[in-house]
């Protein structure tokens, strides 16, 4: 039925891990980002360096890997400086950087996605968002998942499949999931190569990969890794989280 | 219960008629528009004398007409350049320009519309689509444009309201909605202001405004005003579209 797919990918682990799982179901596996001039733009140069990893590591994966997309959305930073009215935008982030959220900025990944993947012939639309971890943006919610199935597949004529393999999963069941996928070469290449750290430190290696070890990304990342090589030794295999 | 609108206004004949609906109905309106390099460019232009005159001739509507956004999207030219596998991306349009459809990009002109209303809390976000003209595009249907405000309202975690007081009427019945609103000034404004045609043409005035006469946006306009006052003469007022 599905035979291709576009994965969201922007570097971290959470894509890398849905890259992955495209790669080991469809036939043909483009991918897209997006330039919004974040400020761990780290990530963009993390990416390309995963990319060229999995192609190196994983000859069966290499194969079905396609083009990569990189689109400059500049306009996110225009919506963020529309004057605002209010107070949230105003607010300063748990990791103390400026909020420049943009309301709904995953819609517009989506439906850029979507695009792409009509040009692109590309059926399904592979994206990491998880109501599991701590941010709960809305956009990221399966809820509206779903909604944005349906109005993406109508307003383009075209059916498309929103697919969301970590929404209900947990961190260490994420760094679980790439090691059925890819075995310990894969959780390897998402500690050396993946970013994660809201600071864009690439300096500091900890067990888990690089990052300061003290934002929430970090936080979040240290913990579910712990709790993923806790799991790992003295648990059956039947008490591990199940694939999707 | 909705006292605010934002208004997708790209300066010609439907949105032009919508703005005035929003400020008929409404306490605050602001206005958005894009900038994707298109080719009938002269719309940004025609759009800021639209807004221009409306403050200048209809003061009861210029105290309730707030700030005008222009978002860059730069990033639609991008996707249009995107290597392609699908066929109609070389066909040409009936009007002989090169088709650089961009599948769904008004889901993406909501998207970013309803950030910006987010942003100023905006509750009404009202756009000129229509199923009735000859366009069809899937991302101008009313199924699409109901399936976006739940995806919206779900993913900014605010409901909105998508209002298209065009979907189900013609030319001859938008022109007509304009009288209603605004007089014979509005209409005047309309045909003396607005811009419809593809080719970007100002230098032949029509009797229904400027425009080369011979492209497929410029023969709607014209039947649609042919119709509007063959129909306003002699017909009861009962008999005309009612207004929405």
């Amino acid at each position: 039925m599905h035979t291709t797919a576009l994965v969201l990918f922007s570097g971290g682990q959470d894509s890398t891990t849905c890259l992955a799982l495209a790669l080991s179901k469809y036939e043909r596996v483009e991918t897209i980002a997006f330039d919004y001039r974040q400020r761990h733009r780290v990530e963009l140069e993390c990416r390309l360096n995963v990319l060229r990893e999995i192609r190196a590591q994983f000859p069966q994966w290499a194969l079905k890997l396609g083009q990569d997309h990189l689109l400059d959305l500049a306009v996110l930073g225009e919506v963020s400086d529309t004057s605002l009215t209010r107070d949230t935008a105003f607010k300063m982030e748990q990791s103390g950087l400026p909020n420049t959220f943009v309301p709904g900025r995953n819609l517009l990944f989506l439906t850029l996605a979507a695009a792409v993947a009509y040009r692109r012939d590309l059926q399904v639309i592979v994206t990491g968002v998880c109501e599991t971890d701590f941010s709960g943006y809305p956009d990221c919610r399966d809820d509206t998942m779903k909604a944005m199935q349906l109005a993406l597949s109508l307003g383009m004529d075209k059916r498309f499949l929103i697919e969301t393999p970590l929404m209900w999963i947990d961190k260490a069941a994420t760094w679980d999931m790439a090691e059925r996928l890819g075995g310990p070469p894969l959780v390897n290449l998402i500690i050396e190569h993946t970013h994660t750290c809201y600071l864009g430190d690439r300096t500091h290696r900890q067990a888990w990969g690089y990052g300061c070890g003290a934002c929430p990304a970090c936080e979040l990342r240290e913990r579910g890794y712990a709790r993923f090589r806790a799991l790992q030794v003295p648990t059956p295999v039947q008490a591990r989280s199940p694939m999707p």
